[in-house]
């Protein structure tokens, strides 16, 4: 009887349940975050219990990871996280960041990538292709800023110098991995590895982020007029935002790059100008007509017009915010699922993966070398280490290009989720200590 | 070179694109408000150009009805679309509207289902089966509450007396709609229907929906307390409140329902009361604090804390509106767009199809007369005429059994089209003069 009520609805209805579990899943593993974890790990940790439940006979969740759907929304998580996190980046404050960050950031890519791919890869990992090799040394160039960012803020330190180093480098370093991630996808796709394929793509990657930034500030301003228009509403302002992230990732997908490249670049161009003509959030419109009707006092209308006005500035954010809500933990729990807890069984494996984390952190360490003087280098090396969710990218797109495979799948997602969980309560020491040095001096 | 990124990212992509082309053509067809008309009556008709274009030699939007992933994301849109209106309606003003909604229900599945099966069908269409005449008359019976649920929230009257009566209505014909359906499909089948087969059918209707409501009541608030222990963040509120609506559509396709009546019934059941352990949205958070601190006057506190009482009352509703700006037009678009209007070529198709369309209200209007005293019969009438996606559903399926062919399946599609289309024009002048009269009074 269940197909009676129609067609497909049956099939559908499953993915509903599938979406359920996985986001109610994803809410209880947020237990973590009072033992000081990040979210984000938590997800991880459920998608890999929910994928590995069958190694104790529990096949009942083996299905959504193969379901195209929850597969889709997957890769709508990973787009739609990479748009909020160009939202979040600012072009002018990333130009203030300065040669330091610069600095950091350069060699905080490089040296994980030549190490990884050119000497402790070929050295633990010895049976694999050299374009495996290549895919270990991306993924350990990632640097995850929110981790970080969250500790720095919990300690109250995010105005310190170290702060701002590793703020500023991790967006350049998000722009470097998306290079890297797009030269080497190219180079595993073409097969051949020339002088001229590389220049091409590093050309076509370089022009595609200064092409949409650069066309991005000259036309959505105006684009958001034109729309602007046609309805000024809640939902052509999120109709509008969102598509316009949509349409980069197509565009770079269509120009050989990830569309995560594309969402990124489409959530650098856009901000809050270029929706100056839609309406305001309804409570900032009710609470400003009810400050004017009050005859409000100018310290009140100081006060919350300031809360108004950062409202309405975010008021894109807000509005992705539900659809991040929905989309981007299906993302980190089927890339959980996708580890094969099995293949840990072998101790070869789980000591490759010990190495590939020392080398991870060893080589942000050394970044942390050139943050310039009167900077703790340990904080700077520290806070650049977590790899979070652009290392898990790296390893998804390696393995769905069938370069990641198996055993170093399982070795970069524990270097992932290693750098993940040791650097809070690490960062937190160094910190705690750097603040006694600084009262006693 | 677009599959470069990795595996399906190519394919992918592509959605994401239809996915824009959809979310702009339909707030482009907002322009449609500027005559009066409802904005989803602007969807269905851009949903039908993009669908024919193919008749003036413009194939390239012809894939996105195809994608499988745009056709779950439809489904998914009108899933939360009731879930919305689910939210949206009160069960205690429901039960207020009960037994007129029930007569109208009743009425409204039985008046067209006996004129169109042994009146109306073998007089226009003579040369056709009693079992395709059984079948023209269950896809009379359906209400597409969708479309009317729009028209009366476009127009902000979803509170009023007549949409209180359509909706609960609608619902009950959902029900009643599918276990026609059902005891047709089973008669054309197998050949033979008993009592039993019948009664079993109702029962587990009838069961779903009060067991839902039942158990929803005693449970709903309780599994509220649990989450807020584990996290009290807007991602929990959000994560809950969805997963609830989804979780019910799936059990509602496991008992042979439609999704769309378990996402109305978890609506119903949950209510703010269920989020009360909490945090309130960000900005209600800020506000409150700026008040406290600036020794505001009970004035201003009383007229802004009345605005952030009634948004923290309504934060579920907040979050789900991204996500219903984002899949709900794509249900309406992709239902225009299966619309064929080369069928609208052969006149004496035309004609049968006119002939059945006028039944199509007729029928409804006839219900409308037992929606009680002081209550607009024509709204209620015209309320319950469109038949939309299940009209749809239900012509499709006897089209898969071999019992609607040809120019029945093109008469019956003609049917739901005319009452989809002409329900929101005359629905709005109806409300628009009742408010007239109204403001006169």
């Amino acid at each position: 009887m269940a197909d009676a009520a129609g067609g497909d609805h049956g099939a559908y209805a499953l993915t509903f349940l599938w979406i359920a579990v996985i986001l109610l899943a994803a809410k209880l593993s947020s237990l973590i975050e009072r033992w000081g974890q990040p979210s984000v790990l938590g997800e991880l940790l459920v998608g890999v219990l929910l994928g590995n439940l069958a190694l104790v006979g529990i096949t009942i969740f083996e299905p959504i990871a193969l379901d195209p759907i929850i597969l889709f929304l997957a890769e709508l998580g990973v787009v739609v996280l990479l748009f909020q996190i160009g939202l979040e980046s600012n072009l002018s404050t990333m130009k203030k960041v300065g040669v330091p960050a610069i600095m950091v950031a350069i060699l905080g890519a490089v040296v994980p990538f030549v190490l990884g791919a050119w000497v402790v890869g070929p050295w633990l990992l010895p049976d694999q292709t050299f374009n495996t090799y290549l895919f270990l040394g991306a993924a350990l160039t990632a640097t995850s800023v929110g981790i970080t960012a969250r500790v720095f803020k919990d300690l109250g330190k995010l105005q310190s110098k170290e702060s701002q180093i590793v703020l500023g480098a991790a967006v350049i370093d998000d722009i470097l991995g998306l290079i890297v991630l797009a030269v080497i996808s190219a180079l595993v796709t073409i097969g051949v590895i020339t002088a001229g394929t590389v220049g091409w793509i590093v050309f076509k990657s370089v022009a595609f982020l200064a092409g949409a930034l650069i066309l991005g500030h000259l036309f959505a301003p105006k684009i958001g007029l034109w729309f602007s228009k046609i309805h000024t509403g809640v939902g052509m302002k999120f109709a509008l935002a969102f598509s316009f992230g949509l349409i980069f990732a197509f565009i770079a997908s269509e120009m050989g790059l990830a569309p995560i490249v594309g969402a990124f670049a489409a959530g650098l161009v856009l901000d809050s100008v270029c929706f100056r003509y839609f309406r305001k959030p309804e409570v900032v419109e009710e609470i400003d007509e009810a400050l004017a009707d009050l005859h409000a006092n100018e310290r009140t209308r100081s006060r919350i017009g300031g809360i108004l006005n950062h409202r309405a500035a975010h008021h894109v954010e807000d509005l992705l915010e539900p659809i991040a809500h929905f989309v981007v933990p299906i993302f980190f729990v089927v890339t959980g699922m996708m580890v094969d807890l099995s293949t840990l069984a072998d101790p070869a494996i789980l000591l490759t993966a010990l190495g590939i984390t020392v080398l991870a952190f060893f080589g942000k360490m050394i970044a942390g070398i050139v943050a310039g003087k009167g900077v703790n280098k340990w904080i700077v090396g520290i806070g650049m280490s977590p790899r979070g969710e652009v290392g898990l990218i790296f390893a998804t797109i390696g393995a769905g290009l069938g370069v990641v495979t198996g055993s170093v799948f399982s070795v970069i997602i524990i270097m992932v989720i290693m750098t993940t969980l040791l650097t809070p309560p690490i960062l937190t020491w160094l910190i705690n200590k750097q603040k006694a040095e600084e009262a006693k001096a």
